[in-house]
């Protein structure tokens, strides 16, 4: 297989810990791509070959073993969970749903985090201070919706750990959102034991290399 | 079951189609969600009970029977998919991946005509030319992808047509969208018969009720 990647995506943390925990993270070619500034407002040259496989030009992008370009961290996830030989990280039963309903939460925290990074990146006569509000209040709501169920993020490892993880941890690399921890003292005691873990260890998050 | 919902959305018309397809419909309680037209750059009242279910706080957001709230349309299809009885819009074995990687494609395309409602909704000083040229590059690269592949539309119902029909549907709905038609010969086909089918004929897209 091949990832489309960055150390400073997100999503593309979120396909790469859960490789390394299902085992599959030595099948993975990475293919890192470079991101101009001026990404979040303009068509920029692309890494070679990237929107040749995925016309959408984003990242993760993963070129699974038969040849499909995925081009979204959730199928992605999907895929590496159903090729993992005896592990998983998606429940069975009826406790699937839940784990799902804790992950799109902390997707869209994760889509918020971003939105606030592509809007920063503007030159400042076009940027919304309405916008930014917006999305603060968004990881506002959602940080406190996973404090108030803190106690979903114990048990087996899933992909809803595995997502509020990465949020937590994105919070903390930019320096330009807040800290999470204040009125969410369950969360972030389990973030404290959750991000000593080996796969979190080894994907901190860094700028994307200039070239 | 219970779906926050609007016309406008084409996130929820995936939705839509895809439950009236499978069979669904009438065990989903519509709950008409109401979005004043800053809603891209300002936190608004959302409509009641939505932000409670899901801090996201976006549409298509669906309360399972099971209570679990469901925040991301592909989740959604996929529940929808496991609970229809002999339907099923999502194929088997390795022609999975594949329809994933074209949905995918369809998706991004979705997002990127959003992404440019949202920016026209911005008062005008704010907004960007660049960010609104990258969308259009985008939705350009995609529906050139899909016309390259689209023998793959061919065969029994699966997410990855409704997903392409809906964007053709919105392309075609926005009048500052352009026509897709162009260029697309075998992909315009598809869609002028996609089209006629009863569950896109039932959910047109229209402007959200002001109230």
């Amino acid at each position: 297989m091949k990832l489309y990647w960055t150390p400073a995506s997100p999503f593309t943390r979120k396909v790469v810990v859960t490789a390394r925990e299902l085992g599959l993270w030595d099948r993975i070619e990475i293919a890192p791509t470079v991101w101009p500034l001026d990404w979040g407002y303009a068509t920029v040259q692309f890494t070679e070959g990237l929107a040749e496989a995925n016309p959408v030009a984003r990242i993760p992008t993963l070129i699974t073993d038969g040849g499909a370009a995925l081009g979204d961290s959730t199928l992605i996830c999907q895929h590496l969970n159903e090729i993992a030989a005896g592990e998983s990280v998606i429940p069975d039963g009826a406790a699937r749903w839940n784990m799902w309903s804790l992950y799109a939460v902390a997707d869209g925290l994760l889509e918020a985090q971003i939105a606030i990074r592509a809007e920063m990146l503007r030159p400042e006569a076009m940027r919304s201070e309405g916008f930014l509000d917006k999305q603060r209040d968004r990881i506002a709501r959602c940080f406190d919706h996973i404090e108030s169920c803190a106690e979903e993020l114990d048990g087996p490892l899933n992909l809803a750990q595995i997502t509020v993880g990465i949020a937590c941890g994105y919070q903390d690399w930019r320096d330009w959102l807040g800290d999470f921890r204040p009125g969410h003292g369950r969360l972030s005691r389990w973030y404290d034991a959750f991000s000593e873990r080996p796969a979190m260890l080894e994907t901190e998050p860094k700028e994307t290399p200039a070239t």
